[in-house]
C-alpha cells in the first residue's frame, strides 16, 4: 500500500460498496478499500485481479486514512442509521480540514441534515449522496444525486461522472442542492419506484385473476407493452421475471414466489416526509401500504376464508385484444398520475428546505443507471427543458394531452376491478388523485362546516374575503 | 385565592382549557387558573359568576402552584410542541415529589414519551391524556384518554370520571397503558375522524355532482341514514351543515364555504405513526391527503381548465331510491374498514410499544363526548368483549356479516365514482384494503421476483422453508 496515492477510500464493502469500489476502480482510479472484517477488503482485491493495481485494502482505519491523497474523500457504504454515525466517530478524527465524507447509503435525508450541522465549522464537509441503481447499477453505473456544498460537488465531479450511468453519453450524476438534497430525492426516487412496481403488480393481479392468464403469456404481454409509452427497465424485468421458469419444479418462477413483499424503509420514509410536507403522494402511500398488507399473509389466507362466498358483481375482465389496450393505457396513465405526486414532493420539499432542486435535471440522471430508468424520465426532463414554470406535470401541456386520452382507460380498469374483486389500490388513488386534482369545486366545504360546527375552526367564504365562524343550531348529542 | 385548597391547576385558558377548567369547576372541584395573559383567568371565573367559588385565578405561577392541595395535579392545555416544554420548565422547578403534571393537548405521542422519561427519577409524574370532544364537548363532558403511570390514574380517577362524557350512565374516560399511550389512542381517534368525514365528504360529492341534488335534499338524506346503521354525530352534524341557511345570501351555508381544508396535524401524525408500525392505514392517509389536494385551490381550478372537455364513460349516478340506498351501504361498509385499519394501528402498536391497549374499552370510552361518538363504537366494544382474540375487525364474525352484506354497494359506488369522474380517494382505498386483505394469493410474489433480480434482495418459496436466491437472465439495458 503506497501512503497518500488513492483518490478515494471506499469504507464498507457489502454488495453496494464492493460493486461500486470496483466500478471507480475500473474508471481508472485507485481507491482504498476498508471493512469491519478487513479480510474482506483483500479478497475484494484478490479476486478482481485486472483491477488489482487500483484496489488498496488496508488493516486499520489510520491505514486507511493514511492511503489517501489530500484532500480526503472517503465513502461510506453502511447501513443507513446508528452505523453510519458510528463510522463518522471512528473517521472524522483522523480527517483534516478540506477532507470531504460521502455517505453513500441510503439516508434519511433529516438525519444527513443533522450530520452536515456536526461537522459544520470544522472545514470538513459532509455529502449525502444517493446511489441507485442496486448492485449491478454500482457495479457499471448508477444514477448518483450529490447533496452537499457546490464547492465539494467540483471536486467531486472528476470521479463521479465516468462512474455513473451514462444516458447516450450524459453521465447520470448532477448536484441537487444543499445538505440533505441528494439522499431526500433518492427517497423520493424509491418511493416512486415503489408505485411504480405496485402498479405493475395490479396489473399482474388482473391478467392472472381477471383474465385468467398464465405466466408465459404475461410475459409476452409486458414485453409487447415494453416497446410501447411504457418502455421501462421495470416493465422489462416484470416480463424477464414471468418468463422465467423454476429449474427445481419446471413451474414458472413467479408462480412459487411467496407473496409477501420485503421493504427497506425508503418508501416508508417517502411517504412521510411527503405527509409532513403535506402533499398527497396517495399511489406512493398505496404501494407502501400494500407491502404491510402483502406481509400479512397468515391473515389474509383467513380472511380470504371468511369473505369466500362473497358476491361480485361481475366476474372478470374478458381477455380480449381490446382490454388488453385498456390496461396498457391504464398503466402509462397511472404512472404519469404516480410520477407527477413524487415530482410535486420534490417542488414542496425545494421550496421548503430552501433547496432549489434542478427538477429536469433529476429527471436527465434517472434515465439511466436507475430502477425506474425509462423513455418517459426523457419526457418529464424536456417539460422542465421548455423553461416554463410547471406547477405540476399534471398541468404540462405533453402530460394533459396524454392523461386526457388515457383518463379513460384508468377508469374503465379501476371501475372493472372493483367489480370484480381485484384490489387495485395504487391505480385507484391514481384516478382518485386526478379527479380531485382536476375539480374546481371540491367537497372541503363540507368539511370546514363541520368542523367550524364541533370545534369552532372557522372558514372561508367563495364570495368575500376573511374568517368567518357561523353560530350553527346546537346538536343535542351524537 | 386560598393557599392549598384547589383539587386541580389548569394552565392555558384557550376554548379547550377554559371550558375544560369549567367543567371540573362545575362537577364541584376547586380549580386554580392560570395563563400568560392573567387576565383571561380573572375574565374566566367573572364571566362564570354561579362556578366562581370553584375558580381560583391566580396572578403568578408561583401563586397558581401554592395554590394546589398536595401532591399537585397542574393540567396543561396549550399548544403541542415547544409550549407544552416551556411551560413544563416553568412549572417543574416549582413542584414536589408526588405532583402530577397533565398534558391534556393534543401531543404527538413521540413528545410524551420522552417527556415522560424527563421527570424520571424526580417522584414527579407526568401523564399525556387525550381530550376529545371540541370545545362542547370540553364544557360538558369530553371523551378522555389517559396515559402514564396507573397508579396516578387511581388519583385521578375521581376528577376524571365525572368530568367525562356519559355514555348511559358509564363515564368515557379510561387509563389506556404508559407514557404515551393515552396521546397516541387520541391520535388514531383524530385519524379515524379525518376518514370518516372525509368519507362522508365523498358522498356528499356523489349526491351533488352525480345525482345533482340541492343541499337541503342531501340534509334529508343524511338526517335519514342517521336514523340507521350510520347513526352517529358525524352525520348527524353533516345534515345539520347542509341543512342551515347563510343569513347573508340566503344560500345554502354548504355553498358559500370555500373548499379548502384546514388541518391541525393530528391526521398527519396518524397516518405517518401507522406507516412508521407497517399497517396499511390507507382510509386515513387518503383523508389526509385530500385535505392536502383540497388546499391547493388555484391549482385544482387551472387543472380543472385543462381537462375541461376529457370523455368520461358515464355521466352520473341516477337518482332513484336504489341508488340512495347502495351509497349508504358503501358508506357503512367503508366505514367499518376504516376503523378496522385504526384498530389495526393500534393494536399493532400495543404489541410494539408494550401497551396492552384494551382495545374494547377504548370503543367504550368513544361512544360518547367524542366527534367519532356513535351506536357503531358499542358494536366494536361487543366485538371485543366476546373475550375471543380479534386479529382485525374484519374478521370478527359480527363485522365480518355485515361487510359481506355491504361489499357490493361499496364496488358499485367506486365504480360508477370512477367512470363519472368524481374522486372517491378514501372510499376505493377501503375497498381496494378490503380485496387485498381477503386475497390468500396477492401480487407480492412478483414484486419479491422483481427485487431479486434488480437488487438480489432475495425471496421466499411456497412449496419450501428458506431463503432464496435465483439467477435471474442478465438484463441488457432499460
Amino acid at each position: 500500500m503506497t501512503s497518500k496515492s488513492a483518490d478515494i477510500g471506499v469504507l464498507g464493502l457489502g454488495t453496494m460498496g464492493a460493486n461500486l469500489a470496483l466500478n471507480i476502480a475500473e474508471e481508472g482510479f485507485r481507491v482504498a478499500l476498508h471493512n469491519r472484517t478487513t479480510k474482506k477488503a483483500f479478497d475484494l482485491r484478490d479476486d478482481n485481479g485486472e483491477l488489482a493495481a487500483n484496489l488498496l485494502p488496508t488493516e486499520t482505519m489510520e491505514d486507511f486514512v493514511a492511503a489517501l491523497k489530500s484532500p480526503r474523500v472517503v465513502l461510506f457504504m453502511v447501513n443507513a442509521g446508528a452505523p453510519v454515525d458510528e463510522q463518522i466517530d471512528l473517521v472524522l478524527p483522523l480527517l483534516s480540514p478540506g477532507d470531504i465524507m460521502i455517505d453513500a447509503g441510503n439516508a434519511d435525508f433529516n438525519d444527513t441534515v443533522r450530520r452536515t450541522k456536526r461537522v459544520q465549522g470544522t472545514g470538513i464537509h459532509f455529502v449525502g449522496m444517493g446511489v441507485s441503481g442496486g448492485e449491478l447499477g454500482a457495479r457499471h453505473g448508477p444514477s448518483i444525486m450529490v447533496g452537499g456544498e457546490e464547492s465539494v460537488w467540483q471536486h467531486l465531479k472528476p470521479i463521479l461522472q465516468p462512474v455513473a450511468a451514462q444516458y447516450h453519453g450524459e453521465p447520470c450524476v448532477a448536484w441537487l442542492g444543499t445538505d440533505g438534497a441528494g439522499h431526500f430525492v433518492k427517497t423520493i426516487h424509491n418511493g416512486i419506484e415503489y408505485a411504480d412496481m405496485q402498479m405493475i403488480a395490479e396489473i399482474y393481479g388482473i391478467l392472472r385473476d381477471g383474465l385468467g392468464l398464465q405466466a408465459s403469456a404475461m410475459a409476452a404481454i409486458f414485453a409487447d407493452w415494453n416497446a410501447r409509452g411504457l418502455s421501462s427497465y421495470l416493465v422489462e424485468i416484470t416480463a424477464a421475471v414471468l418468463a422465467e421458469t423454476d429449474p427445481g419444479t419446471d413451474k414458472p418462477m413467479v408462480d412459487v414466489i411467496l407473496d409477501e413483499a420485503g421493504q427497506k424503509g425508503t418508501g416508508r420514509w417517502a411517504v412521510i416526509e411527503a405527509q409532513k410536507l403535506g402533499i398527497g403522494a396517495t399511489t406512493l402511500e398505496a404501494a407502501v401500504s400494500a407491502r404491510g398488507v402483502s406481509s400479512r399473509r397468515a391473515e389474509r389466507q383467513s380472511a380470504a376464508a371468511l369473505y369466500d362466498g362473497v358476491t361480485l358483481p361481475a366476474a372478470g375482465f374478458g381477455g380480449d385484444t381490446a382490454s388488453l389496450a385498456e390496461l396498457e393505457d391504464a398503466l402509462e396513465t397511472a404512472k404519469i398520475i404516480a410520477y407527477a405526486q413524487g415530482y410535486a414532493t420534490m417542488a414542496e420539499a425545494s421550496a421548503n428546505f430552501g433547496w432549489n432542486l434542478p427538477l429536469g435535471e433529476i429527471a436527465r440522471i434517472w434515465r439511466a443507471g436507475c430502477i425506474i430508468r425509462s423513455r418517459f424520465l426523457d419526457d418529464i426532463a424536456k417539460v422542465y427543458d421548455t423553461g416554463e414554470t410547471v406547477v405540476n406535470l399534471l398541468q404540462a401541456p405533453s402530460f394533459v394531452e396524454r392523461v386526457a386520452r388515457g383518463q379513460a382507460a384508468l377508469r374503465q380498469v379501476v371501475a372493472k376491478a372493483a367489480l370484480a374483486g381485484i384490489p387495485t389500490p395504487a391505480l385507484s388513488a391514481a384516478l382518485a388523485y386526478f379527479d380531485d386534482y382536476r375539480r374546481a369545486r371540491g367537497t372541503a366545504n363540507l368539511i370546514q362546516g363541520q368542523r367550524d360546527l364541533f370545534g369552532a375552526h372557522t372558514f372561508r367564504r367563495l364570495d368575500k374575503e376573511g374568517v368567518f365562524h357561523h353560530q350553527w343550531p346546537a346538536i343535542q348529542d351524537g
